[in-house]
């Protein structure tokens, strides 16, 4: 009964995995890691395969979850599905503080909050498809919440490491939910050295970004997912707050697949990868025209989510934002909270600061004539605002005395 | 294009609404308040005229959010409609710490991040279609958040009186949103006697629970989309945290809709109203067998949403809960912390405490034979978990020593 996206057994078309730099092809349905260029790997489905058993009217006719997206997707058994209620998210208007055609993907609706649910929940099914028993990642801290909560669901055993001031709610979330945690004194990078120290060693999966192949795969689906809501058309602009950069990487993936698939058309939205004035490698490689970013030093934002010094995927974002004739950019602190401050007290929505990020962007973008206020722009708002510090507000009144209710 | 439940018109039945106690009718399209007799209006729809309009098959072709009901709502204008994407909710199988027949309704992904947005929802576009330019509301916190925000979104003004210990997150999420909220030395009711003040002094309008008509008919989507998503069937029994209990009556009442509609039959599912041992006194008078419930002195609860000492709706949730053949059941606060725990630790889904109170609630039913393992249930978690305080995990390690990764 229910959700037959979750239940009904379905063909699916996965050829092959391919080097992201070299093309070199790798094996299906074997345990991956990076590549031998020590580069993400791509996940390849037979598409005129796909095109010809999937018509979009079947699709249309089908819940609007992110399962429904299966023969796009690499997880062949039924069974292998691990799922807590992946939501289509919603497009909000953000009228008042953004525009007449500003809209917000949502993505602080998914299990655990934020968009990290997509990618994690197809690596977890792919590594319990693939019999893997034991997983580690680095996480600033919404990956790792989403990482415990799929992998503790399908009796797969975690441990997370996260830098030392990862808010406290985070941290709490990831052991709760069953991993194992640990703050380590530095950067996601410096986390991820020591995940991958334990890989090496034989200890466990490393499940850092972009170094498995199918936390793409997952990320992929926000770009499905628009186009569909966009009535196969797409946005004119999409601002994503930009780390690792999967999501822009596997935004831009899933274009080429549904232009292959005859369902969208050439046309492409102008990618902005937005980051922090604190922490902007991708940026200041794009203004330097070069193909790879050097490491950030002394990288600090109140977006933690994007403060991220170093990316492996760098070239795949690059490549993405610059054929797309959108740009990197960055925005300051002080933008960013007056940015989270002015949607929720403006147009209702609580925003994180990552999504802050991009509403100060799409201002910026505004006042430099990079963007039209006719255009049609969507914000990606990755995670809830609730994880987040909020400033404080304290009034009371007392119960038992004369309050003059008129003056409150 | 996108969501064309909010920008298509369509036909409205509101015929008039009535007194929940005495039967009395009053105009539609006007504001009110509770009854001339101190109780709840409830509003009626011309079901006959939606059954020869709305043919279940176009219901079902629409998108899936709340404002797909809109035949079954009391909005009459689609300018009037507010809205933050009140997307329908998952249904999420609790098989490890539940039961192989347990799904969980997570209702903590709707705006605000608590079911609370379906009634406000509904009640700020009633307020705004009606002209209200101020409205004030006690909250235990997550109502008080879902006023805030759709309030904000179409400028009417709010304040919002909490008890003093309500969550520090949840205070400062309301006033972010634009509202002004005081702490009160008291409990919700405590805050609602102030509200009422106000109100009778003209300063602003009364929001509690059941106090305005129009919250019920949002709550009652809860009770719509269950019969959708279990294919115009329902399941056999729903655990249901009660305070005010809008959410039981409204449910109860959308069954009854649904059933003149011809949509279901008569079968219902037994409803279990879940309180807290601190605070139960729905369940003392279910047990008395008597109508009405007293207040319940010095209410305490981890629960917070559900420490509600005197519901105005008191006589309505009784009645559901006898004709339904459920039973009102108070459970501890360890047995609740329990259960929020197990659910995290074994099928990585992180409820809220009220939401903790149905599963302790569920486990209770099953031990005392009140239900049966093969049957389907519902649990109701209300809120995102990610509001409420997680215990610590402070593990550490030191990049700079060689860390013995084996051992961790
Ligand atoms: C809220 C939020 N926004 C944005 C990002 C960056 O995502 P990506 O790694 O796809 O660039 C993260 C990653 O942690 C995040 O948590
Ligand atoms: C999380 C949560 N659960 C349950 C309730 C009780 O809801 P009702 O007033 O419909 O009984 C509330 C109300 O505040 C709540 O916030």
């Amino acid at each position: 009964m229910l959700n037959p996206n979750l239940t009904t057994d379905r063909p699916t078309f996965v050829t092959h995995l391919e080097c992201s730099l070299t093309g070199e092809r790798y094996e299906a349905d074997r345990l991956h890691g990076l590549s031998s260029a020590g580069r993400p790997l791509l996940v390849r489905y037979d598409l005129p395969a796909i095109k010809a058993s999937l018509p979009k009217a079947m699709l249309e006719a089908r819940p609007t979850d992110l399962w429904r997206w299966r023969e796009l997707l690499p997880v062949r058994r039924t069974s292998d599905i691990v799922s807590l209620g992946e939501i289509e998210t919603p497009l909000i208007p953000l009228t008042r503080s953004g525009g007449p055609n500003v809209l917000v993907k949502d993505e602080g609706r998914l299990p655990t909050g934020s968009f990290k649910a997509r990618g994690l929940v197809m690596a977890v099914a792919m590594a319990k498809a693939l019999g893997v028993t034991k997983i580690a990642m680095p996480t600033n801290g919404n990956a790792g919440a989403a990482l415990a909560a799929y992998a503790t669901r399908c009796g797969i055993e975690t441990i997370v490491f996260c830098p030392d001031d990862t808010p406290e709610i985070n941290v709490r979330e990831i052991a709760v939910q069953g991993a194992r945690v640990y703050r380590v004194n530095g950067l996601i990078d410096d986390c991820g050295a020591i995940v991958g120290r334990g890989a090496a060693q034989g200890l466990w999966f490393d499940f850092s970004t972009l170094k498995e192949p199918y936390r793409i795969e997952g990320k992929k689906t926000m770009g499905l997912e628009l186009a569909a809501q966009f009535g196969w058309q797409l946005p004119q602009a999409i601002f994503y707050p930009t780390g690792g950069g999967t999501g822009l990487i596997g935004m831009w993936k899933a274009f080429d697949e549904l232009e292959q698939l005859g369902w969208i058309g050439p046309e492409r939205p102008r990618m902005y990868a937005v980051q922090a004035s604190g922490c902007a490698p991708i940026v200041r490689a794009f203004d330097e025209g070069v193909e790879h970013a050097e490491r950030w030093e002394d990288a600090a934002t109140v977006a933690a989510g994007i403060r991220v010094p170093k990316a492996v995927g760098d070239f795949l974002i690059l490549r993405a934002v610059r054929e797309s004739g959108g740009k990197a950019m960055a925005v300051g602190d002080p933008a960013i909270l007056q940015a989270v401050d002015d949607a929720a007290k403006k147009d209702g929505l609580l925003l994180c600061p990552e999504g802050g990020a991009t509403l100060a962007a799409y201002r910026e973008a505004l006042r430099l004539g990079w963007i039209d206020e006719d255009e049609s722009a969507v914000l990606f708002n990755c995670a809830t605002g609730l994880k987040y510090p909020m400033p404080p507000a304290n009034a009371k009144v007392d119960r038992h005395t004369e309050i003059d209710l008129a003056a409150l």
